[in-house]
């Protein structure tokens, strides 16, 4: 089958053998996949991407010195049912599935691993006990936004929010703009949502945001604070150690960059007591003062996918358009554009999310 | 009045005024105070300190360029009322409080503020309003103690703490042995404690650690995964994804040490979706490797000091003799020794905490 793939540090379309399909799989035709910040990151710095997961466990990662196929943001069309499998989807069912396979009892990532090609591939051998068939009626290509989308509501559902709380999203690019997604979900507001982009404002807006900042003209801390801070409120110690007068609500920031220096900013910025839910992955070494934490009783709470359940429940929230994941998609292409694409989703004017059609 | 003075770098002793009292105000004479290791690091780094306290909003700290008497965990007996105070307390009586004075509706720090004595002077204008008078029966001394031990159960109450939990103390110096004995209050078990010293370990099982491990020879880490870990546990990920057999019990982590280094140490060693409660205050920039605590879905929640509650809650916890602070008084000393009670703080197998007697 035909594969994009990620070969000595570069991109290339090439053709590798048909999975072979294991006890308990079934053979699945992709019939789209997202591009990840994550898969970007991993092209760009494979062999620190390489160093850090096998130093961290091996929980997520990649060699660097093998081929590797990307792709686990993806939707497909089961073709064949393979040994031992009970049969539950027909061929032409079309599935999603959590990036990891099964085969036998041995659980085998999706998207980094030289063993099992991604999506960015014709064929994949998922495994029957993940599938899920999608809801009567669901556009099927949203189906492809499950995973990212499930990220968003996992950082969510790990910071505990209440309606009290008042949360705050540092960077819109398909994570933060997840997060805001399962914000409005869970009936929060307002919510505010700080990018440099003007067109990653927008789709912040579209996703639910009620406040947008361009950090190069206003602070979102600024912005923050004046949420949290109600009419009347005594910022005095006397006041603050007796209990008197009104409360500030609840700060939660959500931090969706992923890039050094932006914990350390938030730490800087946020309000006394905040709780930071950690959802950009960052890949190299930061710097932080604890100082700042300690002065104000921070939490960073780093946060890593979803649960099984919780992508599930996406994919449900998704079909039945409670989660509006069109204006995400900003592009598609065969195979051969993966390279390109690439390099077009550094611009966040033009891009979101592009799917990978092999099939095209 | 005799006062220990933090004057150009240097401890001296000297006569200051002694206090005015203000609106509300109790005069104390100071009976005994401890040496905190805040005092240690603001005396070493007085510069540093002052500018971390200015950036991070003075919430707690001291200028760099005026005299300053420390002194922040203090017992003292009334000696006079002041204006405007209800007179709820005779003179002779034994008290303590958080260390802040209320001036009209002014509320100021004590211990690091060039405007307010600390206790390492013969007298302190405390605030009748947050004085606590000692439970009857109470060794007057173990109340200087109500400061630091306050600060554990802080940590503790913020670690959320249950039965299930099992506790790592990183660190066994003042702080650290607070919290390992608000762990035993709370009913945790086991608890295991990590120090290079063997004097700090002997106190650190006197306060309730039931393992003690030497860093140098053993892995603090190691001891926790194997308390967390049942019999038959399955370490498998089609076991985990599945939720097969027994499960780990919660890891929660407490970070007392407080210099650069520590935080890495704790997110690579420890289990994934371990707590780490930040109590060891560091004052210097730190760096951190994102990733570790992403994959591991680790989080650091930063905190300082004690609610009142918690204050009080902890006086009358020493006073039932619920915590034992007996043996963590390791030395006493007048004014004159306070300076060479600062270096022989350094040393682990000689002291935990020395109690400053301004009378003496």
């Amino acid at each position: 089958m035909r594969a994009a793939i990620f070969r000595g540090g570069d991109l290339v379309v090439d053709t590798i053998p048909d999975p072979l399909l294991g006890k308990g799989q079934v053979l699945v035709r992709t019939r789209a996949c997202g591009i990840c910040g994550s898969d970007l990151h991993a092209a760009k710095h494979a062999q620190e991407f390489a160093e850090l997961s096998a130093r961290s466990g091996g929980r997520f990662g990649m060699p660097a010195d093998r081929d590797v196929v990307f792709g686990h943001e993806f939707v497909g069309e089961v073709v064949a049912n393979g040994p031992g499998t009970e049969g539950r989807f027909m061929p032409g069912t079309l599935v999603t599935s959590m990036p990891l396979t099964i085969r036998g009892s041995t659980v085998q990532g999706i998207g980094y691993n030289p063993e099992v090609p991604g999506a960015f591939a014709e064929y994949m051998p998922l495994a029957e006990r993940m599938l899920l068939p999608l809801p009567e009626g669901m556009e099927p290509d949203h189906a492809a936004m499950v995973e990212p989308m499930a990220v968003g509501l996992h950082a969510v559902n790990f910071g505990h929010i209440t309606e009290a709380d008042v949360p705050l999203v540092i960077g819109c690019g398909p994570v933060g703009l997840a997060v805001i997604a399962a914000l409005r979900l869970r009936g929060a507001g307002p919510i505010i949502a700080s990018d440099y982009s003007p067109a990653r404002r927008a789709l912040a807006e579209r996703m639910g945001a009620t406040t947008v900042v361009d950090p190069a003209k206003d602070s979102p801390y600024a912005a923050l604070e004046a949420a949290v801070t109600p009419a009347g409120f005594d910022a005095s110690r006397y006041a603050q150690l007796f209990g008197q007068g009104p409360r500030r609500r609840p700060a939660i920031v959500f931090e969706c960059v992923g890039i050094p220096g932006v914990l350390q900013q938030i730490m800087e910025g946020a309000p006394a007591g905040a709780r930071v839910v950690v959802v950009g992955v960052c890949m190299q070494p930061d710097r932080i003062e604890p100082f700042f934490g300690i002065v104000k009783q921070i939490s960073l709470q780093f946060v890593l996918a979803y649960t099984p359940e919780e992508f599930r429940e996406t994919l449900g929230h998704i079909a039945a358009g409670r989660m509006d994941v069109a204006p995400l998609v900003t592009g598609r292409t065969g195979l051969d554009g993966v390279r390109q694409a690439f390099q077009d989703l550094a611009n966040p004017e033009r891009h979101a999310k592009i799917l990978v059609e092999p099939w095209r």
